[in-house]
């Protein structure tokens, strides 16, 4: 299964402002909607238990880099790899493009933790996403 | 204590859309922080125990008429105020105002529930609550 | 062509709040994204010109009733049909399923209007758009 | 006039998501409330011309580092300072913390620009900006 995915996702009225192009912290909700669709491409969820945790992706560092504003209506591609794998965490790069041109591209590092009520404790990323993951080969 | 609350809040750029005004859907938004004000004003919070019980307010109607649109940097006047007081509910109106200009007017009915991880039960209104709200007098 | 449109559509996570389900704004977005691909599925859009004149459909009214709390990952069915037509203004009705579970439903009145920079006049809906409409014939 | 400005800014329940924590991307929704308190604080306003010329400021690039999570009710303190001005662009650095914990911290670089309805063309920072921005000295 491939470290990668590709999300085709309209831009949305709402999410435009009044300069009439998405909003630039938009960007970041549509790399982390490719990170979940890229999950449930490996039969995984980004909210689920491995043996029995609750296992959460909380970011530690975002950045987005904007090269052209993209309007309503026009459809995104949304580019996601992983582009480093660690023992606890992973970083996305994510690039947006639209025909051809570039948009964006953005980076995206989340540790693995287990989610309790109060506090998130970096753990170790569970062997099966690190299987589904790697069966393409890691990134760095 | 007075079973209404009225809140300033200025139009921000992310809220506007690309028709230059501020989107629909957040009226909805700022009612809301109008009416989690509100609770704070009682020196309550929406997310609270009461008698050692979780206790939230989920919506089971919402609804807003727009008279006139709001835009980038506009104070509005959010104006909230409890409506009407049932056993297990409440319906709060919200009037939206700029500079003397109506904008909106918005309602919004909660239901007090007990809220467990899958299932939100409705439950009789906290005493503590209601007696804050009725020291102002209940309005239906 | 239909005076109808189904959408499907997956609850993303930061559509959620504390409470673990889709926010109760949130409706409003998702009803607003069926009118849009309604329109798209007509061959138009709601941003665009008619005979020369930029039209736009900002709300009058809009309302919403909560059913069964949306979970993340959930996919709804967002049916968005015409209930009625008028001379300037139409009515959309909405309801939100999942897997047959009755979610919620919603109600827009948007009134057509040519947008001008500081004021949103009211028109006839364009022949063209009610043409599309009607060719399902009218609801009301 | 200082070239920084602080916004104090509770987080609003519709800001969190199911986490129970504010939700990554709003840190940016916050980053740029506080450039428009910070333009409005220099009599300015982030919408506005400037001898004659319709101005806005594009993001280029937008990055934030995640210390601690933030949660409903929290007010956080959001301190924004221009960290370098040069002569088409600016960068500014902004600190999230709450009663003295550290939060979080995001940089954000935005170019002057006329805005025009389909380019956005990069032109020098006005007089008057600059002006006020210096009248406490540049950062860089």
């Amino acid at each position: 299964m491939p470290a990668e995915f590709t999300l085709t996702r309209r831009v949305q009225f709402a999410e435009t402002d009044m300069a009439g192009i998405l909003h630039f912290s938009n960007y970041y909700r549509l790399m982390e909607e490719a990170e979940h669709a890229f999950h449930r491409s490996l039969g995984l969820s980004v909210v689920m238990e491995y043996d029995g945790v609750p296992i959460g992706w909380p970011r530690v560092a975002t950045s987005c880099e904007y090269s052209s504003p993209a309007r309503f209506e026009e459809e995104l591609e949304v580019r996601l790899r992983v582009a480093s794998l660690g023992e606890k965490s992973l970083t996305y790069e994510v690039e947006f493009s639209s025909g051809g041109r570039r948009v964006a591209v953005g980076r995206m590092t989340a540790v693995c933790c287990a989610m309790r009520e109060e506090a998130f404790e970096p753990v170790p990323i569970p062997r099966l996403f690190r299987e589904r993951i790697e069966a393409d080969g890691p990134r760095d």
